[in-house]
């Protein structure tokens, strides 16, 4: 499968997955920011890890849906005039300015729900004790011990000035806030596919490195990047005096820090045997943009 | 089991549930509005319904208060300003006037995913198949298709001169926003019960008339009682123009329903030979409060 056939399928079920019905206003805001276009890393990460440990890439599509659709649930609630107050997103108008507020709150809470059923009803080939496993993963990084606690730091990062252990505080907003759902969609994969514990741990490792570098190449892009290129409001962070990688670092040794841990992913590879063009071709295409 | 023992024991289990730890500020919101004093209801229908039908109760446990952390995320979002804009909530500050709307966003997010999580962590002696089939009863009523569009109806109702068919708009409100949750309560309770499809079918004719009973007891209550015996705001559905059984029937026909679907709960309890000296409390002690 090359990129695009992964982002098409992911893109088809999506759709398929969020049938439009009564009351239809919370089933189109759902749908609304689900199927914004983007670039389905999660999901895609997902499949293709269910791909290279053997297993078959449809069993694993009802659980890349649904951790796109979390994906969505940040960001929904993530853009409220309550948390980071943004109208675009993506180059569209961000779901409360579609929607109103209340709705957008309430298409984020049904996505919530919506998410893990969409693993038990359609993960038909799934023995209950995998699913359930599954379900325990997504629960686990999609909550108040996940990406929720990330966002928590996130917000508390603001006066940065007052945080105590700056670098501490940064790598747990970091590994939460992004490398969680990086590791809930590797994992998974691994899981469906049947993979043992060894290379679930590696696959972890993996997604650890890898989910690190995609949120420093976006502190980055929020530095030196435009609207245009990035479809939202940028610098915010900045303005409101928010903990970033290039806050804390510097532009310079931000570059070198995504350098280091896109090799790690790049020998993590190398090491065990895992030859994936998606991979090589998602850590590529990040480089490019932040100019490495 | 009385109905003190009840309420002792889950909010025990609650207490325990939600332990404190780093991030606190998203454990202390979420186990604020969890732990505020409360009737219980929706836990103790599951548990009673449980023992009803020859279950343990220990069984029922985590699914209880997975459905009453459910229940509070309920209140934490439609509290919000965005939403009813409310200050207090059983007789307390709500979540976002305490911990700032930001982390009360948060705080009922986490507790969508806490709620299941807490149900698979600590069901061991369901099968993974019971199990899940109570997650999927879960999935069904508390999101899009269950509670969220009972919400989504009611934040439509406003302006209540506008809608076409009132009557069966105002019955989908309530079966969805109300009866949904105390449905869930009862069936799961049945199903870790181990009850056939029989027997769970009279259980949800029950809780569908005694979730209706309680919503209009609750608009009756908005009509005729005082901040200090709920707890809460009143008369801000009728001055939003909202939808409510009382603005649709008037306050008598409303004590008639009322009277009408607690006869039908007694004459199902009688048929199948139920018999709870806490399901008869229950009615009895909503009955006085509205005074019928």
């Amino acid at each position: 499968m090359q990129m695009n056939d992964y982002i098409e399928l992911v893109n088809s079920k999506l759709n398929e997955f969020i049938q439009i019905q009564y009351p239809e206003t919370i089933f189109k805001s759902m749908k609304y920011t689900v199927t914004l276009p983007g670039k389905r890393l999660r999901p895609i990460l997902c499949l293709e890890t269910c791909r290279l440990l053997g297993g078959e890439i449809s069993d694993a599509i009802p659980t890349a849906c649904a951790i796109e659709m979390l994906h969505a649930q940040t960001l929904i609630h993530d853009d409220l005039p309550c948390m980071d107050n943004d109208d675009y997103r993506r180059g569209k108008l961000t779901n409360h300015k579609v929607f109103g507020e209340a709705i957008a709150v309430l298409a984020g809470d049904a996505l919530l729900t919506f998410a893990p059923q969409i693993i038990t009803k359609y993960s038909e080939n799934l023995s209950p004790s995998v699913l359930i496993r599954v379900l325990n993963e997504y629960f686990q990084y999609a909550g108040a011990y996940g990406v929720i606690a990330g966002q928590v730091v996130d917000i508390e990062s603001e006066n940065a000035e007052k945080i105590d252990n700056k670098e501490k505080t940064l790598e747990y907003l970091h590994i939460h806030k992004t490398s969680d759902l990086f590791k809930l969609a590797m994992r998974t994969g691994a899981i469906i596919a049947g993979a043992d514990d060894e290379k679930i741990s590696v696959i972890t490792e993996f997604a650890h490195n890898f989910g690190l570098a995609f949120q420093i190449a976006d502190d980055i892009l929020d530095e030196i990047s435009t609207f245009e290129e990035m479809g939202k409001t940028l610098g915010k962070d900045k303005e409101e005096g928010k903990l970033t990688y290039v806050s804390l670092y510097g532009l310079e040794e931000s570059k070198c820090k995504l350098s280091c841990l896109f090799k790690n992913c790049c020998d993590i590879m190398n090491k065990h045997n895992i030859q994936s063009e998606i991979l090589e071709d998602m850590i590529e295409s990040i480089k490019k943009r932040v100019g490495i």
